[in-house]
């Protein structure tokens, strides 16, 4: 599994690098692709019926949030996100009682989580040095992932959730966090930001990738699975891949932007 | 039944419309007031667990959309709905899997559908005219249920929707209707809107608070039950009240805004 993973890892790494370094519309359409795949994983962890009209509105709904929040065109939502809710609620209404309030609910809660999330994936890298800054991200989540999966495979103990995911124990989580902090202070002029920020950046990315992580945990135990899909062999699905990502990137847009309000809405 | 009604409509309308002339922090905390109440009703038909953390989460969410809609603050969405999204999320991951994601989503589907909604009400009050836009509003939804009401009763054959609202007949929708449109045709000066607009108003209202009441019975009829509530007595809960006032308020509000792109943003 070890191997087939770094296999997938080297032909997709370079895919999404490039296209981050792209930027753009070409990153956008990459955003896009994950949004819809993710989306499709995400309507099945939530138990929306695996047919074509539940699965496409849910697709629409992330790619409507995706688009949003990647111009920051927050004065769009309304009118689009009303729109969708209110064709959501008109399905429900004409489809009673085969269409479920709890369909309805979860596919909101799918296009939000799915496309609130990747969305701000673009948004940083539109950013003034959003490429490094995006970079920063990455490399701060992946050193947490993989330390805290190595260490906590050879020294793990104490499990972190037992019911939640039973792989993961508190000495891994640790030597991830201690990893990433460790990572934040070396001092790099290739830093996007002061080494003050970096430290609260790989703080801030701890956090937000273990929730991202146990969220995404929960939604498969509910489900009861053990990956969220297919798509990346040796990884499971698209969700298994970004299920860190996806909160630690908005995590670190807020900080950013808000640290320095001038750069909000760029 | 009626006389009750009757009685409460005479003691509540005079709240509302005075709340709604005197317009600002007032028209606002009344709608905060029903908007608190009605997350209620939304959870309790959307299955949430009754008890205090969730019911306080739906009412905090309701109120965040409240606030941003009302005031047009759609640049605060992010940071107050991620934070809020957050919170949910942490919340699924302690409390594993006592808080199920099933809750997580209805308690987003519920302060979208209170929140969202009735934060238009302060926003169409907020537009130049907005105390006569909004009172054209609740003329025109009031009306047509007053008239597919009691001409559904004595003339009301084929049902509309039988498993949703058996109580609903075509013969009193296309009452209501025509009765609307023919409140919509009076030429009347105090009319915040030109002839043409009216005659449009009136038919989004027939659609969006026929729609709203639909939307809100398939919620009971999930719930099974019959009233949302029993604040108000004679009529049930706030949301049998509102049901069709919270579609329509928006779906003008967007009328006449993306109409005259002017008066968005005030």
């Amino acid at each position: 599994v070890l191997r087939t993973r770094v296999v997938t890892a080297a032909l997709g790494l370079p895919i999404l690098l490039g296209a981050l370094y792209a930027g753009g519309a070409t990153y956008l359409l990459l955003l896009g692709v994950v949004s819809a795949v993710a989306s499709f994983e995400a309507l099945m962890l939530l138990s929306v019926p695996r047919s074509p009209v539940p699965l496409l509105l849910g697709v629409l709904g992330a790619g409507i949030w995706l688009y949003v929040v990647s111009g920051n065109r927050w004065d769009l939502l309304p009118v689009f996100f009303g729109g969708f809710l209110g064709l959501l609620m008109v399905r429900q209404v004409l489809f009673h009682p085969a269409v479920r309030a709890g369909e309805t609910a979860s596919i909101l809660l799918s296009c939000v989580y799915v496309g609130f999330t990747l969305g701000h994936f673009a948004a940083l890298r539109e950013l003034p040095g959003g490429f490094r800054l995006t970079m920063t991200v990455f490399l701060l989540t992946w050193t947490f992932d993989c330390a805290a999966y190595f260490v906590g495979r050879a020294l793990g103990r104490r499990r972190l959730a037992p019911r939640l995911s039973p792989g993961k124990t508190w000495e891994g989580a640790l030597a991830g966090a201690a990893a990433c902090l460790a990572v934040a202070f070396i001092p790099w002029r290739l830093w996007p930001l002061s080494s003050g920020m970096m430290v609260v950046a790989a703080i801030v990315v701890i956090f937000a990738s273990q929730l991202g992580d146990l969220f995404e945990s929960s939604l498969k135990r509910f489900a009861g699975v053990k990956d969220s899909g297919v798509v990346l062999p040796g990884h499971g699905g698209i969700l298994d891949r970004f299920d860190g990502l996806m909160f630690a990137v908005p995590a670190v847009y807020y900080l950013v932007t808000l640290a320095s309000p001038g750069m909000v809405g760029g």
